[in-house]
């Protein structure tokens, strides 16, 4: 009844965040969950998709992709099929949807924030790790616009990360699933929450399975309890701009 | 605090399932919830994709659009402009996968079942009542196979249903929400459940919002009470088929 | 030599036209023409294509699919292939075409008018049926811009309807070809005429065969007399309405 | 009321098609009339369609193609944007069709004679052209097919040539328009007969105009005349291979 | 020892070069090396590209293609494929940036010449005869529009010709292979010089072989020679445009 | 005349490869030239293309991506664009090129070598550092598949490394050009050469400039001096692996 790299149901993967990874983006983290490793950039751009022109209010949209060889068998690149596939187009959806729910739009003003999220080794919970990292190199960009020009009221007004809890055959209901329990597992939920534990996004899917009111309440305490982990890892990784969250400057 | 539409916090809109609706395929039926209104359409075909080949396990798979005028304004079709969206992805995705919950592929054989949901007109909740309406398609093409071919075990094992709750600006959580509503809506759920009362796929997501661990739990009641009513509906429709559901043949 | 159907060679299937069948479009209608069904509606946009801005004239364009099982073979859906496929495309250019010659497009203004046609069930006739019905749903979508702002003259100059006409092997020339007819015509032609008996559209096409100028004017013959009795029935379908096409309006 | 190049109005350009103009094709003509050239090749390949196979039938098939400066304007490369436009499609699926008018498919056996019409300069009529040049490649790329086993009836049944015929402002009817008369015409018919004198395509259409029956006969007779004449050069183009059409080896 | 058809190992294929070989375009020219023939037409355009605007500058840009049947095997064409591959982008970049070298840009002014290369027929070497058929139909093009309104410098500072070198099993190191030689070769090398013998282009390609520093300058004399005769070739068929490149209007 | 890091002409910048960086390939490095920083992938599967299929030999094949922000300025992504850009496709094929001129096809058998060239961070010679680093995670890859079964002879026949010389501003010739020499160069040529010395692939290209015999032989200087250390450092990072290069497996 063990997971099979010996973790407590409720442990994560050791989870490590560098930041200021890449020269050229405005924010840009490795972050690494177990054998997961993402590269998440931030990048400004001076304007909003026209659907919010001249409302005074920006736009945070994320990309997401997977290196070909990030995976144990070589998956074709997006690009040479000259198409996004459905798993992809659901998993930005999920980022960019998630990180506004923590972002004062009108207080960052016009502009939009790219996210680039890049799976360059993937063992399960890319896309949780994704919008953790991510949240980072957000908070760092709109960090960097405010030294050039400081906000009456910091644009990132919570903390915000994800995690994924499940039923794992012959385990049970476990926190931070790798790959090998992911496929095992007949109930996959990915959670995304705040730093006041509030839910931004749930995601709780049977495949070939269901499950019951009570295994849903027992994975979201799993997962409340995982993501307060994060929030602690990003706060440290953020280090003097982990005060901007949530602050208003003072005149 | 009354709903724009006079409606109670708990009920659904009107619901209507008409059986048959098309000569050609092997299931097919339009579905009305209120003003939002579905052909769903099954075809049964004799082969199974590539990864599933020589496993005698069968498959649902699932295909979703709109008309340009089911909206209000015209939608540009996605065969113009040369590729699906996200959006509709994600939909397609969340029907196949709903469906093989409550599905027994071993039971079904190399089997293929294609569903088609066409909305007609949209008013919100198109793809919850994609789901309930592709229930009942489904069924009638998987007992038409039956006839053909009695199985041993009736492939459908239980029923299944979809609705969407939310929490709507000024009114509160509410269920089953229409257009209108929907735009309003802080928080927006769409639950998937089956006829035992088990969760299939839970989707909350708050754009711009977040919600807590205690309006979860009230969204999640009114979820289940409007599912369990349009089971009923899918029963009535089925007429004497309805009994098929999660039967065995007797040899 | 009598039709499968007993139907006489003049004889047209039984042809009924739903009035305001969506909500949503200025314009909407369900045709159905025996089996064969389509939805047709019409969408006002205020501006036309960049070839026509600034010359005070409008527009007039069609689309056109069929619901994968439409058929009796489900059909690939065009957006997942990727491309709308030449025959769709055919289809498309005639409907735009035909619904032209009879609307003064000085007399629409700067506007274009989007016709879709969406065949949901289809069994011969498909093009025609498309003509006949969104030729009654732009008018409607036309009459009710003349309710917001009376036109001069109602733009709309002359009824406009089509049918195919056809010799089948071992029946003869033979009025509306349904859909097992039609796989057995050595020629079918489309015809579309307007409510004075001109032709605007006429494609005869002999599929591994040829034909005669006598045939070709008996086939003319019987489309002629059939185009007839389809405007009676756009007429009663379009009310009170019917009244303004080819009007004045007095100052 | 005469023609702009004082031409007659039952009156061809100057026709010319020059044989084996290209090394590597089965078949391959340059066709000239008037300005309009165009290389027409064919290509046998030794299988069908799917559709087909295992029939004992062959196919003829057509693409159509112009060059970006064949026109006054430059026009995109359809393999830059990425698509075949309608109009394209339209007319190489005409040819095809036409084609298979005069060719018995049994006799061809499975076999695919793929046709290539690239229009190197265009001035009005170039899918009439295309059909004229076409029709000689085809039947010398066939010819060679019989010349490595003899067919015991040569495939080609009959001669084949198309032109086209409208009513032009100011002018009237007219036969085998030029760019000018085209732009001008309120009504363009292309017609494909054979060398009996039978059609086999008429495609005539009002562009924002309508026509009469009388009208009409008076375009068919300037084209039968115009046809009769493509006949001859197209003899004189094929020299010796002229006697095949039609033929059948004796044993 | 000997080359295939004959030639010494420094010998050019007979090249032509037919000057206003097509009606529309500013500049157009049909050439013919050995048997390669390619039709490369100049288009002026009052445009450049946006990365250009506003800086005074004009631009050259290159399109390739070839006809399906200029190939001893048909070729897919790249408009049905829906993309262009790999190698025609690679000769377009090649031929737009060639030209550009001996084109002042400044002096052509905020134009774009669009240069099309189309080969109708292929025996190797069909890039570098695009080269040196589009500087004359270039050269054509630009000079018109000198005509109408002079150029204080002419924008066409110098010549430029391109040739092929290779080393070919069994023969060694040849000028201006052909396709059988091409297909030959251990060692491909395209060379694109000005008038004044400099190099604009090297690209030297070993596929599955190697070569040395000496082999490279042996090579390197084959082509200059062979361009110089290019060049001589170019300013006959330039006739008294001949003179106007690299030269200055005088006030 | 200095360069604007204080490099001298012939210098490298710093470069490091770092082995086996993935835990999935066959074959991984992350290779770093001063600020450029790619991945490189090898990926082994048991099949070749179908154009080589049953002949004995494999086949080497790349593709090469940028991360969004692996520039100044944001890309997007060609998934997102839906194709692949001509310059991305002008390096692949140049990577897959370089490649195969060192491994002996027939040696390796009928396997295809993927190679993965992901930039995370660009500065300047991205192909170049490619190449190299590509090297070093084929021979890894290859060495992998020997020790399952072990080759008569080590298809990897010698060693292959890339670099980019080019004549700057300012500065005159030099090796290695980073980002802002790149921007600067008048000349600039890739070169790709063997452990003995040969070039496998010379690609010079003046940009709206020319260069003479005596530049080019200035350049070839430079190339060669770089390439030499490249080659030293890919020995190193190869450790025990070096020894297989061009080695034969004793009975």
């Amino acid at each position: 009844m063990t997971r099979h790299d010996n973790r407590a149901a409720g442990e994560l993967r050791p989870v490590h965040i560098e930041n200021n990874y890449l020269m050229h983006p405005e924010g840009s983290v490795l972050i690494t969950v177990g054998n997961t490793k993402v590269i998440c950039t931030a990048t400004v751009e001076e304007r909003v998709p026209s659907f919010l022109r001249g409302q005074g209010k920006g736009w945070i949209t994320a990309e997401y992709a997977m290196l070909p060889r990030a995976t144990a068998q070589r998956t074709q690149r997006e690009s040479s099929r000259g198409k996004v596939n459905g798993r992809t187009m659901e998993i930005q959806r999920l980022i960019g949807r998630a990180l506004r729910a923590v972002v004062d739009l009108e207080a960052l003003g016009e502009k939009t924030v790219w996210i680039d999220c890049d799976v360059i080794q993937a063992d399960g919970g890319t896309r949780t790790a994704s919008i953790t990292g991510a949240f980072v190199a957000m908070t760092q960009a709109i960090a960097k616009l405010g030294t050039e020009k400081p906000f009456a009221k910091f644009p990132v007004v919570d903390y915000l990360a994800a995690t994924s809890v499940g039923i794992v055959e012959g385990t049970g209901p476990v926190l931070d699933l790798n790959y090998v329990e992911d496929v095992d597992a007949a109930v996959d939920m990915n959670i995304v929450m705040t730093g006041e534990g509030r839910f931004v996004e749930l995601q709780g899917t049977g495949e070939e399975a269901t499950f019951s009111r009570e295994e849903l309440n027992e994975l979201l305490g799993l997962g409340e309890a995982g993501i307060a982990q994060l929030i602690d890892i990003q706060k440290e990784a953020l280090g003097e701009l982990a005060a901007l969250v949530g602050s208003r400057e003072e005149a």
